[in-house]
C-alpha cells in the first residue's frame, strides 16, 4: 500500500515547485521504470503492482518496492494511463557536455512533450548531454520523462544561460533556420554544437549573433516548416552519416 | 451564432461513424482552417469568431462565415483549445498515388498524432498520397488534421488492404526494419514504396515478405527504437538527398 504521506509526495512531484523543493522526479510507467532499474541512477522507492514486483524483484535485489494496485497507480500518476509502477528518484547533479563532442543546444524549446521526443532522439544519435536555455520545458516533467521512452537514463539535460555558455565555446555552432545551407551539401565537423529553436520563435537574437553556420533541411513539398524534434533527428542523421 | 442542429453536427462529426455516414470531417484552429482556405478544397461552413472573419472575409468571399465567440468554439471544439475556427469540409473522392513517384505505405499506424506528423513531414519532402493499411489511424481524425498543422491540404492518406495493394506494384520496396541496410548506404531509386510498420508491431508479416529491401536508420547511441513519424521523416530525408 502507498501510505498518504507517499501519496502526498507523489502528487506533489508532478509540479515543478516541488520537484526543485525535494531535489526528486518522477518515473512512470513500465518502459520507462525498468530503463530506470538497468541504469546505475539511484532509486529511491518504486510503487508497483504485484506483479511489476514479482517479476522484477530478484533482477534488482537493492530496490525498496511498495505494492501498489493499478487503480491506485493510475490514480496518482500524472499519465493518462499507469498501470505498472512509479518510481521516486534523486535529480543529478548538473553536467556540461564534453567539449570534444556534437553538442546539443536548445533555444526555447518550452513543450515537454517535444524535450522528451528530442531527448530520444538524441540518444539513437549518440548525444550524452544536452544544453538547454532555462526557459525551455523542464527535463524533470512527468511529460518529458513518459516522451523519452527511456532515453532519460542516458541523456542528460543541463539549463543555463545559453547566450552567455555558447559564447565561452571555441567550436563551430550550426544553427537551424529556414534560410542556410542545406545540409545535404553541409560539411559538419565531428565536433561543434547543433542549435535548435523553437517553432514558434526560432533561435532567438541573442543566441542567433553567435551562430557560425546557418543550416537548413531543404524542403521538397509545401509544409512551411517541421516539428523542432523532427527536424532534431533529421539533422542529427546528416551530422552522424559523415561522421 | 452557431444553431442547435449546427452544433450537434460538429459534436458528431468527432466521432469516425458519424465522419463516414455523413461524409465530412472537421478541421480546427486557426492555423489549419486558413490552410483550408488557401487550398482548392471545397469548404461548407466555417463557424468563426467575428476578428476571424474580419480578417478574412475580404479574401475568401465564397465562403459561408457563421459568427461564434470563443467559448462556443472552444466548447464544442474537440481539441483543447480553440480560439479562432471551425471548418466542415466533404471527404475527397479516394485517389491511388502516381506509381511514377515515391510512395508512402504506413502499415497498422494507429495512433493518430503520429500520422498527423507523418503528413506534415511527407508534405515537407514533397509526397502527395500515403497509402495506409485499414487499421492505421483514420486520416479524419480531428488529432490528425490537428497535428498536420495545414499539410492535410496538399497530401491525401487512402486506407487499402495494404498487402493487396502492395503485391499489384511493379518497383521496389523498402521496408524499415531493424536490422535492414544502413539509409546512409542504400542507392535508393527514385521510384518505390517507403513502408513503414508501427511502433509496437513493427512491418507484419503478411506485407514484410513483399518488401524487396530491408532497411534501418543507423543507430549510434542507446535508445531501442525510433518513433514512426520520426523514423519516416529520417528515411525520406535519405531517399530525397539521392533523388
Amino acid at each position: 500500500m502507498i501510505s498518504k504521506n507517499q501519496l502526498k509526495l507523489i502528487r506533489q512531484l508532478g509540479q515543478k515547485k516541488y520537484r526543485k523543493q525535494f531535489n526528486q522526479y518522477l518515473v512512470q510507467g513500465e518502459k520507462n521504470v525498468l530503463e530506470l532499474l538497468n541504469s546505475p541512477l539511484k532509486v529511491n522507492d518504486v510503487f508497483a503492482t504485484q506483479s511489476f514486483i514479482d517479476n522484477n524483484q530478484t533482477s534488482y535485489p537493492q530496490t525498496h518496492f511498495i505494492t501498489a494496485d493499478e487503480e491506485q497507480l493510475t490514480k496518482v500518476s500524472t499519465l493518462v494511463s499507469n498501470n505498472a509502477a512509479i518510481a521516486i528518484i534523486d535529480m543529478p547533479s548538473t553536467v556540461l557536455p564534453d567539449e570534444n563532442s556534437l553538442i546539443l543546444a536548445l533555444d526555447g524549446v518550452s513543450d515537454p512533450g517535444n524535450l522528451g521526443t528530442i531527448i530520444r532522439v538524441a540518444d539513437w544519435y549518440g548525444i550524452k548531454h544536452i544544453v538547454a536555455s532555462t526557459d525551455s520545458a523542464d527535463p524533470y516533467n512527468p511529460k518529458t520523462i513518459s516522451a523519452t521512452m527511456g532515453s532519460f537514463v542516458r541523456v542528460s539535460v543541463s539549463q543555463v544561460e545559453l547566450p552567455e555558455y555558447l559564447s565561452t565555446l571555441n567550436m563551430p555552432i550550426y544553427g537551424a533556420f529556414l534560410d542556410g545551407q542545406s545540409v545535404h551539401s553541409t560539411k559538419f565537423s565531428g565536433q561543434g554544437v547543433l542549435l535548435m529553436g523553437s517553432e514558434s520563435h526560432g533561435i532567438r537574437e541573442q543566441c542567433a549573433k553567435l551562430v557560425s553556420n546557418k543550416i537548413t533541411i531543404p524542403a521538397f513539398g509545401g509544409a512551411e516548416s517541421l516539428n523542432v524534434a523532427m527536424a532534431t533527428g533529421i539533422i542529427l542523421d546528416n551530422f552522424k552519416r559523415q561522421a
